[in-house]
């Protein structure tokens, strides 16, 4: 089973990485551009076929190292 | 307009951070895990409200800062 990890910060967390690649594209020209948010997004293969065992392993995994809940969010899409 | 851009390392490009989560994911006990890819992952907001502009600045974006073409492929998320 594949899944799909989403991982970005929490709303109102100053993002610096975003902002910077504000900055750059508005050098680059791209003048169209209001707000950029980064985040992390991860690919997971498990052996696991169960849906409902994979996704409590997965919100586990979030927790205890892909995301750092204090400021993150994680949002997980399992294929 | 919201943007949501995924950008992955392409097939067959090593993923050493991939491989240092698999690592730890396996000394914090979860021994169900086959793979991890990790990527970046980017919500734009952008002032333009034509669809196919907005698509093709997007594109252009991806290719001159958002992705490295070379080892990484990008998909966006028009909503």
């Amino acid at each position: 089973m594949k899944a799909k990890i989403k991982v970005t910060l929490k709303n109102g967390v100053l993002d610096p990485q975003g902002k910077a690649i504000e900055g750059a594209l508005g050098s680059l020209g791209f003048s169209g551009i209001e707000h950029v948010r980064q985040g992390k997004y991860f690919e997971i293969d498990l052996k696991n076929t169960d849906k409902a065992k994979a996704k409590a392993e997965l919100d586990d995994i979030c927790r205890k190292l892909l995301a750092n809940t204090v400021i993150e969010n994680y949002e997980i899409e399992l294929a």
